[in-house]
């Protein structure tokens, strides 16, 4: 099924320690081949929309994007954050490009719908969810060698831009490009898998099917914010993702060899 | 010598108005062919430094880039307007993509040295002056059916992002490219070409050559802020830029045939 390709993802806390995001982009950075790395937000935005007084409106723990948290979001998410990666990773002599989803049209989406909101009828505001992956785009720049680097931030196709979950944009790049790659979708976090016992950080799951997934979630073993993570990776596998499995970030040159984290299996 | 290309630069002048922004943009997504917009920052850098309390400084009517400003022309102008003016591209039929020079390694420069400082030893601080056009990545884009969007943040090659004059930028993409492309460099800003009277929008110098350009600066008829962007006008001539014009935004539809600004000579 083609030549290996690596879609990482990395998540705000480690975006958030300069010195982890620094090891990380230098790891990245050797991994050879084909490799696409999604990122996600952090506390960047938070901060900024706290110093321009553009106050934060969390509704049953998630964050609601209105027009001016919008902004913000693009500012810090598809311009800083971005382009520092990017800027990092040339310098680690990897030829990275960073994309938001309306580049290039690269991830196209729609308005979260009145159907999907939160609890009391409270709109999430500009989010999107994903319909497409433009395929033809993403080959493109992997033939070439470019390393694109994804920002988490998606348009309409009618000229909105729209914040989008990372983990979903990593899953959704991944699956489409299944079809053309030997694709590893690998999520990195601050664990080094999912644990049997959150307090201990050596009580790693090696390997995890569906069976497994839901008796351990049965029986509370699996942290309720690991769950969506969860589901996301099976829902990926189904879809046609060859490899998947999540760790931490400092095991991701073990990762890409699938000898380190938790391995989703079918 | 090749096909076509435009290489068409908007000032902040444009950027901060939305209405002519939006219909700049339809004129843009109509024109056939090779097309790159560099574009400038505008207001909003100032507007959101103000609201975080990062203070502006400026010395000889220039804009000093500390470390916290740079962040902000980072946001601003590689994320917010960038990615805006794409989503809205995008949303005209028009395959538009962002870059700053870090992606794919666009445009490498250094931080502008001490010998050019401002007056009295101050130091313009995170400034680039542009050293090399990655012409490969460019054709590359162009010949996918690419239209690129760039913004005026370039890197060094080690890591650091560099605020870098768009008039420049404009400048450095036509003359990289004039080898492989007919290229036209246009510059839109928001008086209909080079004024005879600076009163009188009517009067329009319709072409001008150096000799001419050096009558008119003795004769003080140029206007002061006029004179570097011709002076780059003129070294992009010298240096092979096909066409060079400059002129009201809203005439770009005449500008791309000639028919309109002012048009540089040799």
């Amino acid at each position: 099924m083609g030549e290996p390709l690596f879609v990482i993802k990395i998540g705000g806390n480690i975006i958030d320690d300069e010195s982890s995001l620094s090891s990380f982009l230098t790891s990245f950075a050797e991994i050879e081949g084909n490799k696409i790395l999604v990122h996600g937000g952090g506390k960047l935005a938070t901060r900024v929309a706290e110093a321009m007084g553009i106050a934060q409106q969390m509704i049953d723990g998630r964050r609601i994007t209105d027009a001016e948290t919008l902004k913000v979001v693009t500012m810090v998410y598809a311009g800083y954050i971005n382009k520092n990666i990017v800027a990092t990773l040339q310098s680690e002599n990897c030829d990275a490009a960073g994309f938001s989803g309306a580049d290039g049209n690269l991830i196209l989406s729609h308005k979260r719908g009145a159907d999907k909101n939160i609890g009391d009828g409270a709109e999430y505001g500009f989010v999107g969810d994903v319909d497409k992956v433009n395929v033809r785009f993403v080959k493109q720049l992997l033939e070439t060698g470019i390393r694109p680097v994804v920002s988490p931030v998606t348009h309409d196709g009618k000229g909105q831009l729209l914040n989008t979950n990372a983990d979903t944009i990593a899953q959704e790049i991944a699956t489409a490009l299944s079809d053309s790659y030997d694709v590893s979708l690998i999520y990195c976090f601050e664990k080094r898998g999912v644990l049997r016992n959150a307090e201990d950080d050596a009580s790693v799951i090696e390997n995890m099917d569906f069976t497994y997934f839901e008796q351990l979630t049965q029986n509370n073993v699996i942290s309720a914010g690991m769950i969506p993570k969860l589901k996301n990776a099976f829902a990926a596998l189904h879809a046609g993702v060859q490899h998947i499995s999540i760790g931490h970030a400092k095991d991701i040159r073990m990762m890409v060899e699938h000898k380190a984290g938790t391995q989703i299996r079918s």
